[in-house]
C-alpha cells in the first residue's frame, strides 16, 4: 500500500515473539499483530529496536516482514527497519524488506564507524535514490552515538529524500525545532514527525507531532490510541490522565536487576513478559545474549499490568 | 590451517580494494595479499575495521574471505571478522566466513544495543560453542562504545572460550593487565595478546604482547615486520627508530579535512590512496557513504610516503 | 525572604554583565535586574551557568549576590548557585552566598571527580545539613556528566533534603517521572519542579512543572511571563504561539561560528549581545577564555531580536 | 627554587592526609613529604587529583602548599595544581599557590563549560601571561572531558607558554606524538614530558618521556625511583620487573565495592589506607562525599602491600 503522507497516529514498533529455541514464533507474531490492529493502531513498524532487529538474522528479519505484511494485507502501512552499520548494508536490507512486502523503510545514521554530518546526509541520499519506497530517518543516539540535527533533517526533507523521522532522542526541544521547521518550510510537505517516546507523547502531539512509535504500545495499544485521539480532540487534560497511566506502566522496563543485566534485557524482557502474561504471545524469550528475567522480576511485570488495569 | 597458539607476529587487517563502482576489486586484493605476504607478515586479518567490514555487504564479505583464503592456501593463517551487532548475527557471519575458508574469527562485544558485562561474556561463550574455529575478541571501544575489561578477557581465556584478543582500545595500561594476567594465570595457555595500535607496537611487545594488527601495515608491511623482529632480538633502540618512522608515516591518516569528512573517510581513504600511489591497488575508492579525498589531500599522502622512503 | 514552597513561575538565571576589563559591571547588573523585575519574573537565580558562574572569581560571585539581593531587597526570592566540584567547596560557596543575601542555594552533583549515586546523595545531605537556606538540585548533565535519577531526587525530596530541582537535562520524559513521582509521594510537599529548558516550557508546565528557569528570559522576560500565565489559564494554544516565538528567538544561541568558538561562547555571547542591543547592559563582553562574537555574528543577533519584535 | 627545564624524574602527586574531621593533617602531611623525599623522588606535585584538590577548600589548598613548600625549602621543586573550571578562577588559584611558595603551577583545560580548542589555547596563554612561574598542562580527559591534542600542546610549547605536560589520558600513542613532536621541533627546548600513568612508566620513558607523576608513588616512592633509574640505565628487563611489581600493587585501587562507591572513593581511599597501614599518615579519611572503605576492603589493601613487599 502507499504510506499516507504524512503518516500519522500510533505506529507501534512490533515486538518479535521467539520460541524457546529463539526462532521467530509466527503464530504468536500473528496474534500480536491482531492485538495491535484490534487495538486501533494506525500502522506497524517491524524490525525496529523494540523488535530486537539488532538480534535477528537476515532470514528471521525476512520472515518477520513477510509474516506481518502478508497478514495485514494492506489494511495499514507496514514500515520495516533496515538497521545496519552503513549505506551498502542498509541497502541490502532495504531491498530485502521491500521484496518481503514492507511499504516503507526506516534507517538510522551509520554507526560503528566514525561519521560526519556530510556522510550522514550522503547516506540518506544514496538510500533514497536506490530504494523504491519512502525512507524514514530513525534518530536513536543511545544506539547510534550521533544525533541527527534539525538542519540535516530539514534539508533532507526539503529535498524529498526523507518521508519522515522517528525521534527517539529523548530531546523534545530539539524535536520541536524539527517540527516547527518542517511546518514553516515552503518545500516540506507530508513529512511525518513521529516521536519514539513512551512518556511525552501528549507533549509531542501538543507541539505539532503527527504521531508516535512507542514500544510500550505493544503492551497497551488501546491506551496509546486513546491518548492520540484525546490529543486530536484537544482534550489535553484527558490526554494527560491517559499518558500518566502509561508512564506508570512504563516503569516495568526497570524490573530487571541492573547488577545482572543491561537495559535492553530488562526493557525488552519486560515487554515480552507483559505480552506473555496478557496471553498474546506463547513465550517471553528474548534473543541471545540477553539475560532472561527471573521469576520475581516477571511477577513485578504482572503487578505493573494489574495496576494499569491490563490483567 | 590450524592457527598457531598463540598467534604471534604482524597480522595486518587487510584493506578491501574496491572498483570505482564499489565492487570488490579481486585482482587488486590479490596483489595486496601478495604485497603483504612478500612483506613478511605472519598472518592476515580480513573483514576488520580497516577492511571496511562495516561497509561490505554479505556477498562482498564472502568474496573477500574466499579470495584471500584461497590465495594464501594455508601458507599463513587467515582470520576473518564476524562484525555485527549481536550474537545471532555474529554467528551467521562466523558460519559464512568459516565456510569461505577463514581459519579463525574475530568478534567484538555487542554494539548498538545496551549491554552488560554478563551479556558480553554470554555472547562470547555462545559464539565459541557454536563455531568450529578459534574465536578472537576485538576490543574497539571507539566503535563498540564499551571496553572489554581484563577480568572478562582473562575469565574467558581461562575457560578456553577465546584464542586471543586484538586490543584497539588505545589504553596500553589496561592491555598490560591482560598481558601480565594471562602470563600469570595457570589455566591460560596459547592466548594471543595482539595490539591493534600503529603507534606503540614496540611498547606493547616490550611489555609482553605476542604481536600486532596495525592497519598501517597495509602500506608498509616490511616496516612492521622489521619492527617486530628488532623487538624479538631485544634491539629496543633499533625498534624505536623503526617505530618512530612508522609513527611519522601514520600522520597520513589525518590528511582529510575534518570540516568535510569523518575520521574513517580520512584514515581509510589515506591507506587506500597510499596503496594506490605505491601501485598495489588499482583504485583508491572507499565505500559509501565515505567522502573521497581531494586531489590535494591525496598529494599530501604522497608526501608522507616519500618522507618514509616508500615512493 | 522565605522562598515560597514550592517556588513557582519564571526564575531567570541572571546574566552577569562585565566591563571590557572583565569586572562585574554593577550598574548594568542593576539595570538587568530592573529589566527582569519589570518584566514580571517571579524570582532570580544568580550564579548559574547562564550567569557565567563557572568563570567568576569568588569576589565577583560575592559582589553579584550582594548587588542583586541588596537591590531586590526581598521583593522576590534570590537563588544563588554554589557551583563547584565537591561537597566541601560547595559548602564554602553556600556560606558565602548566604552571607551575601541569597535566599536559597542551587548545587549540582559533584563533577570532575568520578562519582557514584550514593556519593551524590551524601553530597546533598551534607550540604543541606550545613546550610541554613533551602537547597535546590541542579541537573545539568552536559556540564556535570552525570544525570540525577528520579529515584535519587524523590528520595532526597521525601527526606526534606531538597527544596526543588532545576532540570536542565533536556530529557522531558525523565523530568516527568520526577514531577508525577513528587505529586504522588505522601512525604513530598512544596518541592519545586523547575525546567531549565527554553524550548519546551509549555510542555513542562502542561505536565505539571511549577516553573521555568530559562536563560533566554534575560532577553525577553515578558515573553516567558506571558507564556507562564497562559499555561496557568489553560490557554495551551496561546501558550504554544508564545513558546514558538521564543523558540525562534532562541536560534540566536547558534550565531557563533562553531569553527571559531565553543557553545558557551556562542550562547552566552548572544545573550549578552542581545541585552546590549536592547540597551540593558553597557558591554557585551563574556569572561575569559570565551571567544567574542564578531560584528557579523552580533548583527545576526539583532535580526533575531527584530524578528521577535524586541528591537 | 627554579624548576629544572625540563623537569625530569619521579614527581608524585602528593596525597593530602586529613584528620577524622576532614581538616588537613599537617603532621601527617610532613611525614608523607619526608617519606617521599627519602624515597628519592625528584619533585612534588601538590593539589593534583590524587591530592583530592577537587575536594579541598581554598584555605586547605593554601595550607597544603605552605606546609609542603616550607618543609622542602627548595630541596626539590614543588608544583601545585590550580584546578578550577575556567581561566579567571584558575588565575586566582595560581596567584594563591604561588604566594604560598609553589615553584610552578599545573592547570587543566576548562571544564564544566563547553570548550573549543581555540578557547583552550587562549586559556593557557592568558594563564601564562599573568603568572610568574612555569605553567604545566594537565591532560586528564576522564575529569575534564576533553583531550589536549598534540597540535595544541606543541603549539603552546613552541611559543613558550607551557613548561611541560602531565599526560593522564591513558593514550600512550597520542602522548608519543607529543614526545616525538617536541623532540623534533626547533623551537621547543626544556619542555617536560611527564606521564601520569602508574602502569606504563617504563614504556613512556622508553619512548622518550622525561618523567612520571604516578599517584601510586605515594605508597611506594622507592619503587618508582628504582624504575626511573633502571630505565635511565637502559636496563629495560630490570625496569619491567619493577614495573610489573608496581602494576600488581596498583590493583589496590579496585578494592572498593563498585556497588557502594565510585572510582575516586576506591582509589584515593586505597592510597590513603596503604599510607596509614605503612605508618606514614595518622588517618585514612578521604574528603566528603567520598565513601570510606570498609574494614574488609582495607584488609585487602594490606594484602596488596604485603604481596609487594611493603608491609
Amino acid at each position: 500500500m502507499t504510506v499516507p503522507a504524512p503518516l500519522t497516529g500510533v505506529v507501534p514498533p512490533v515486538c518479535t515473539p521467539l520460541t524457546p529455541e529463539r526462532e521467530v514464533d509466527v503464530p504468536s507474531l500473528l496474534r500480536l499483530v491482531d492485538h495491535l490492529v484490534e487495538g486501533g493502531v494506525h500502522g506497524l513498524f517491524v524490525l525496529g529496536s523494540t523488535s530486537e532487529a539488532a538480534y535477528l538474522t537476515d532470514p528471521q528479519r525476512r520472515l518477520v516482514v513477510e509474516t506481518v505484511a502478508g497478514h495485514v494485507a494492506g489494511q495499514l502501512p507496514v514500515l520495516a527497519g533496515a538497521i545496519d552499520m552503513t549505506t551498502p548494508r542498509v541497502l541490502s536490507h532495504a531491498a530485502a524488506v521491500t521484496a518481503a512486502g514492507a511499504d516503507a523503510i526506516v534507517a538510522t545514521a551509520p554507526f560503528y564507524t566514525r561519521t560526519h554530518p556530510a556522510e550522514i546526509a550522503r547516506h540518506y541520499r544514496v538510500i533514497a535514490e536506490r530504494t523504491d519506497v519512502p525512507v524514514f530517518a530513525y534518530d536513536l543516539p543511545v544506539s547510534v552515538h550521533t544525533k541527527l540535527s534539525s538542519e540535516l533533517l530539514l534539508g533532507l526533507a526539503a529535498d524529498g529524500v526523507l518521508a519522515g523521522v522517528k525521534d527517539s532522542s529523548g530531546d523534545l526541544g530539539a524535536f520541536r525545532s524539527v517540527v516547527t521547521g518542517a511546518r514553516a518550510h515552503p518545500d516540506i510537505r507530508g513529512f511525518a514527525l513521529l516521536t519514539g517516546s513512551e512518556l511525552v507523547v501528549d507533549s509531542a502531539l501538543a507541539l505539532g507531532a503527527d504521531g508516535a512509535v512507542p514500544g510500550l504500545a505493544n503492551v497497551d495499544p488501546e491506551g496509546y490510541v486513546r491518548l492520540f485521539l484525546r490529543c486530536g480532540e484537544g482534550d489535553w487534560a484527558g490526554a494527560r490522565v491517559e499518558q500518566e497511566r502509561l508512564c506508570a506502566l512504563f516503569g516495568l522496563v526497570g524490573v530487571g536487576d541492573p547488577a545482572r543485566m543491561g537495559g535492553s534485557s530488562s526493557a525488552l524482557g519486560a515487554f515480552k513478559a507483559a505480552l506473555h502474561l496478557r496471553g498474546v504471545i506463547a513465550c517471553p524469550a528474548t534473543a541471545e545474549p540477553q539475560i532472561p528475567l527471573s521469576e520475581g522480576e516477571t511477577e513485578r511485570v504482572g503487578k505493573y499490568l494489574a495496576a494499569a488495569g491490563l490483567l
